[in-house]
């Protein structure tokens, strides 16, 4: 396999092709400026723009017609895509080429979710063998702990899972799990992340050691933070019910063999996956056991459909009519043409309410780089700020800016058409809700309708894409995940980043090291900086109160 | 009592004084230019730093050392302070003066945590016995359900405690309580808030009625989904317990005397507050009372006296030591002289998880707004887009883009010095990880220290506010939120915004109204744009579909 360095299409190296010299850009920036009067509520009024613009699959509708855009304008963007050659680099990324240069790897997490029959190569294996059979033995054990053939070390059936890992082994999960909460099998489902001891010290207390299966997520098994608490739980565990207990209440998501045995984890109750999976790409692997648990897995598979059926999507449509390339090129057409540097992602579902906090990790750890793949700092803005909460709530809180700051802010707004609840009526509000804000965003309220009153001017003209999933089932979530980590990549390859490392993670752990050792041995290094020396003694000084108390 | 418009300083109405043709704003045009050498690391290697630039309140310790700030630099922003008359705006607060002009209002959050002994007036009335009147009134029902004196209607004490409440009604009293958790009482406590069917339906599934009692919040008590949800609990109530529990299982937080009786809650289990204080500075008032519930009332009244002792030191400081001033200035530097227009809130504290949801609330709805007091667009930025979830885990997800995005994003760090678990090993993890962050943040990584891998330069320079609480304790956690509370307004009066209003939330409402009705008729307006058409139309096709399935 060629490293990616060597890969790149060849008129990349030429200056006169780099991002802000491509005739496309330049085509952008005039247009950008020919539209300043567009007027979206004018726009609106013309009857066929909704279909012209709304793009569908698997049911799923993509209304684009709230949008800044004209079909010139639309031409502008297909135009810099296929300048930067999206075709191709997607191409790279499903025939298992090593884009992940930084690390040398390739990034397959589609290839998590294609079917057996499917043939896609690393290096010269193809992957797919390795995929099923894990997901063969997610399938088998995940059944077998619901229905009680596995047991506990004292014979009786599990009655909560404990899954420890942080980023992409926590938050991928966390969030299918919370979306799913209507297809819960009978299982309690905790989550531990965070090295605070807050965070697993009183879920301890409430649980039962003889009851609980504890998942310890992390690909090297040497994550501070899991390892941290997977010590603490596994401790704790021993000394209720016994070190011989160990093999069966734990169990590994991870590919360091030596680690895992060392832990008193047993090879059959290990879950591997390869390095072609980034973590927060990872939910797909046997990261996903959690789901499984969660919500059984059949429901566990159909979301895999369902991303793959995005995948597919996203492979085969042509650049003018493929979703997430279209949810790219408008995102850069916001960041780099109207300085629009902040997201929000808006879903109208209690259920969703994790969404943005999991796209934030997606998008922001993958797309927040200044360095491109050759090494240049950008001199261009790449991946926006993700934030959002669920609606109606959200409207008696930050939706205030969203309608009236100087600095508008793009906006994917969702809802599922089909409740899982029976309040019909509280869904015929969320829904009225849902329309009206996306409606109020995009054509505002003149001074005239606004009574003569200034403060209430709406300029309007902000733009959204309203999404609607015909339901909150795992296949159309799995879909929906699918399109936003598509559009993270196109968004990479236009801003000719490396999407798939993360050096600002490896800087922190770097300094933590030194630091944590200071802390144990209660004294400073005189060569640190006056603020962390300053903060440090004051750390030292409450610590030291607290003994004398 | 004047009206805020006739009130505010004469000098405000001479174009001259426009916030950017102050002499002091355009001296801060200077020092940007001049700041643009300006290097973190460099003035971090000086020792007297961090003395220089840090404050402290009440044990609280604010760390400013690491901004681009020189003594120059916040000379310029304290001139700007005088200039714009933060003195006389804060006077006018303290003082009962209407100075949320929009809706003629005294703004008086601050006197709901004053001493009894304190006097504060509003038009001619000193609100200080009705504030402690209503106290009382929270301690005596708090303390009374606690201890099992108010009974459920069948005589067992009550177990769940479920708060419906949405904005201000909601997010304070979830945030506190789920901060405060160390101090719970025996009490189950549970918040609805959304109007998806999907919030309330499984709550009520899970809870017996005979042993809950319900919270319905709403100043006005029409609020469409507190009252949407509280009619839901009301009916599953009566249908279970009959219709004479209602008085027993429900309680009005609310000024409706009218509506509360109609809704069957008798005036000795309703709660009143005025309109001087607005949602989203509520938890301090009978708002509170959910938190009272979960912690006990004297920690309630803990918490209101740490907010009341930095009200104090708000009030008093000079502008030169005042910590809410200088957050505020900071905040206006960045996002008015950088172009830095999102903040991060990063607390390196699980139980601190909804804190950046609750600035955020306070934040934007306060001041994500562009048509100024005197009812002119602004031609500067105002309000940030305020966003962040707990360290370490962030560590592992948005981090990258704060520390190597070409947009820096400033951002406060907060951590408590002692825990409250015992897990001391993991506490000294999260202090070096905290530690280790904000120094990476401001030294960054040279292309030498990165061993010459250019992905791995960090530009460092970007800034933050490093904060210290003792411990989480509700007196810490009141003067926190105080602090935030009152850089919100400084921010706001720079600004020359109303920070008490909220027009776009009532945009929505307006343009919601209609589309309700439509969906509840099952059909559609000719007069609709196109996209609100055609999304509807989607809505009500699914539905469809579902009827005849």
């Amino acid at each position: 396999m060629m490293s990616a360095s060597t890969m790149k299409s060849p008129q990349k190296d030429s200056s006169s092709c780099h991002l802000t010299h491509l005739s496309s850009w330049q085509k952008l920036v005039a247009a950008h400026h020919d539209m300043r009067d567009f007027c979206l509520r004018e726009a609106l009024s013309h009857p066929a723009r909704f279909d012209e613009y709304k793009l569908t699959h698997d049911g799923i509708l993509f209304d684009f017609s709230k949008h800044l855009i004209t079909d010139d304008l639309l031409a502008a963007l297909y135009e810099l895509a296929k300048q930067v050659d999206i075709e191709g680099w997607r191409a790279r990324m499903f025939a298992g080429e090593h884009i992940n240069n930084s690390e040398d790897r390739a990034v397959l997490h589609i290839a998590c979710r294609a079917p057996e029959t499917a043939k896609i190569h690393v290096e010269s294996e193809n992957v797919m063998p390795f995929i099923h059979q894990v997901l063969k033995k997610i399938k088998n054990f995940s059944n077998a702990v619901l229905d009680g053939t596995i047991k506990t070390s004292n014979g009786q059936d599990f009655t909560d899972i404990v899954n420890i890992g942080i980023g992409g082994s926590d938050l991928g999960p966390r969030f299918v799990v919370d979306a799913l909460r209507n297809y819960a099998t009978r299982l309690n489902i905790h989550f531990v992340s965070n090295v605070d001891g807050e965070d697993i010290e009183p879920l301890l207390a409430r649980l039962d050691p003889a009851r609980t299966l504890f998942i310890i997520a992390s690909k090297t098994f040497t994550t501070e933070e899991t390892m941290t608490n997977a010590h603490i739980a596994r401790k704790w565990c021993a000394e209720q019910l016994g070190e011989q207990a160990i093999s069966q209440h734990f169990v590994a998501l991870s590919t360091n063999e030596v680690e895992i045995k060392k832990f008193g984890i047993a090879a059959d109750r290990s879950f591997a996956f390869r390095d072609w999976v980034g973590g927060r790409y990872s939910l797909w692997s046997a990261i996903g056991l959690v789901i499984a648990l969660a919500v059984g897995y059949d429901r566990f598979a159909e979301l895999l459909a369902g991303a793959h059926s995005m995948d597919q999507h996203f492979q085969t449509a042509p650049i003018e009519r493929n979703i997430p390339i279209r949810m790219a090129l408008l995102g850069v057409w916001y960041i780099n043409f109207y300085n629009y540097h902040a997201h929000l992602l808006m879903p109208y579902d209690v259920r969703l309410g994790k969404f943005a906090k999991f796209v934030q990790q997606m998008d922001m750890e993958s797309n927040g780089k200044s360095i491109d793949r050759d090494g240049h700092h950008v001199d261009y803005a790449t991946g926006p700020v993700i934030f959002g909460e669920a609606g109606t709530d959200s409207q008696h809180s930050f939706m205030q800016l969203v309608h009236q700051s100087p600095l508008p802010i793009p906006a994917d707004f969702v809802i599922c058409a089909r409740p899982h609840h029976h309040l019909a009526a509280s869904h015929r509000a969320l829904m009225a809700n849902f329309l009206a804000h996306t409606r109020a965003l995009a054509v505002g309220q003149t001074l005239e309708e606004a009574g003569g009153d200034p403060a209430r001017i709406f300029t309007g003209n902000r733009p959204t894409t309203s999404i609607i999933l015909p339901a909150l089932t795992p296949a159309h979530l799995g879909a929906l995940i699918a399109a936003y980590e598509h559009k993270v990549f196109v968004q990479g390859i236009i801003w000719n980043l490396n999407s798939f490392d993360q050096p600002g993670v490896e800087l922190g752990k770097k300094l933590a090291k030194p630091l944590k050792e200071m802390l144990d041995q209660h004294q400073m290094n005189a060569h640190l900086d006056c603020s962390t020396r300053g903060l440090m003694a004051q750390i030292l000084a409450v610590s030291d109160a607290q003994k004398t108390d």
